[in-house]
């Protein structure tokens, strides 16, 4: 690998330092060629930084800031009134060319204001989109999009999250051919809201994407799609909604004796690939640079998994892919 | 239990007959005071009704239909050219008074348009919702709706929808107070669209109404609410994303060898308050009648207790008693 230069949002998450440097410790240690810049509030990060020694580590350059971005900031104050908090200073050390990729686990709605005015969206990409993988029962990946960045959008924007994602899939989850497909709630022609038909009419038009057409909420984990695509509103109660189900069955034995906990840890470990810190990590796609946005909850093993994602989007070079992408496969005819 | 007669459309979901029939003939011996009308197509239902011993059961009347609606029928086609479908005429009984419930597992848009215009909405009802148990951790269970009558809904409909869920909450399942929140995708009062978040403010001022504020997705099984609003493209994303989980997690271990097998059986029993047949059966509710939605892939026993619900909502008046809520409670004053 050679040199590559990740900024940590270091005070983003509902833990901030606690989580986030023994996570950077961690990636230090797996990639030789990795170097950080971690961006924080002196008081907070520097115990931490004593703690884990990276207080004078040579691929390491801490930038200590004065303001943060909480999950109570609107996007807009954020944007106008925090240029010194740790999120927008390492979203600017990608834009100074001083990082290729950002991890922040911060507010969505700021990280995703803020990284449009400084990373800025690539050539024919209206807004970014949070794309995920889903675990798939046959062991594969599907990924779904938008998880949250984009609350309401309209057909225009739907056809190009299914292109994002088609490169995504191709590019960086090496899956050939890709099918592509759209939630909704039937399978018939007729069903959903007037964005989604106008995007499945648009995208039966495409050659260049294999689109298979509608797709419900009980085949998301069935090995049915490489390609998930929906408004970020739904997205995000679909993602938020499997991980409640999850919890409710997997934790179902909790408190109630000796065989329910046994029968925990052994369904754990056989249910390994559905770890949620293996998940860990939404990239926002469709910038000039990759942004990690790591879950808010993550404790230090699923941010580590945040960063190594940032680290695996840069090494496959999926900004520029998928700008190579808008910038030369046959336009969606409609596009504005 | 005084005489009640239930209409059913035989014809409705993925099997028809083979599936409603059955299902027919347990209700009737489960429940001496039940009383059923079947519609269906002479040719479908006939052999199913001699197979039953239903052919001359006193306390069933057969009305055999010409025409049938599919899940490939838009609503309105299905309005205008199927008045001798099993879907309308089940319907008409229940406005001519001859039924006082109607359970179909048939086009969900239609059932929703024919009731609409056949057994009418409340006064005050916008439009009927699709409400339908959840189970939760702590083994009660929460209302969520829409689950999928209404694909977009503005704030005012929201909020009807909240006040019709806290009537079934109080009136079907005996809660006292319950805690009604809406879906979104954080928690803070800026998140979600412009509906949700009008919606929020009515609420607020609702005094009758114990509303909570915003509901993220991973707690729709944590026993945070009883009543949960949402719109019905999100509510039947996040119903239909919730049956894909739990089929991934408890279908993870099929052909996988015998402790697999030996675990599916167990964990299955254990998780008994969690088998979906037994959330079978969506209400259509605002109508001044019961109307149940079966699911399309309901099997007998499924249907069986969509059957049974129609007559537990029949025998707990709960249009009357919805018709009674929005005739006397404080008005949400923004209301049209």
């Amino acid at each position: 690998m050679p040199q590559l230069t990740v900024a940590l949002d270091m005070m983003g998450g509902d833990f901030g330092p606690p989580v986030t440097v023994p996570a950077a410790a961690q990636a230090l240690s797996l990639l030789p060629d990795l170097h950080l810049h971690l961006f924080g509030s002196r008081a907070a990060l520097s115990p931490w930084l004593e703690r884990c020694n990276l207080t004078a580590h040579e691929r390491v350059r801490v930038h200590y800031c004065t303001q943060q971005v909480t999950n109570e900031h609107k996007a807009g104050y954020a944007l106008r009134h925090l240029p010194d908090s740790s999120m927008c200073r390492a979203l600017n050390a990608l834009s100074a060319g001083e990082a290729q990729a950002c991890v922040s686990g911060g507010n969505t709605g700021a990280l995703m204001a803020m990284a449009i005015k400084v990373v800025q969206t690539l050539p024919g990409v209206d807004r970014p989109a949070l794309i995920t993988r889903l675990p798939q029962a046959d062991g594969s990946h599907a990924l779904l999009l938008d998880v949250g960045a984009n609350v309401c959008c309209d057909a225009g924007q739907l056809v190009q999250f299914a292109r994002m994602g088609d490169a995504v899939a191709r590019h960086v989850l090496s899956q050939q051919n890709p099918r592509v497909m759209l939630l909704n709630v039937g399978a018939e022609s007729n069903k959903g809201y007037e964005a989604v038909r106008q995007a499945a009419r648009r995208l039966n038009e495409l050659p260049a994407l294999n689109y298979q057409g509608y797709i419900e909420g009980n085949d998301l984990f069935a090995g049915t799609a490489e390609v998930i695509v929906c408004d970020g509103f739904v997205g995000n109660v679909a993602l938020k909604t499997s991980e409640g189900v999850a919890r409710l069955l997997l934790g179902a034995g909790k408190k109630r004796g000796f065989w329910w906990t046994l029968l925990g840890v052994w369904l754990k470990r056989r249910l390994s690939h559905l770890n949620p810190d293996q998940y860990n990590g939404a990239s926002l796609i469709g910038l000039r640079s990759s942004v990690v946005k790591s879950h808010g909850s993550a404790g230090s093993p699923a941010f580590l998994n945040a960063i190594l994602q940032a680290v695996v989007e840069t090494e496959h070079q999926l900004p520029a892919k998928i700008a190579h992408l808008f910038d030369t496969a046959p336009q969606d005819s409609h596009a504005r």
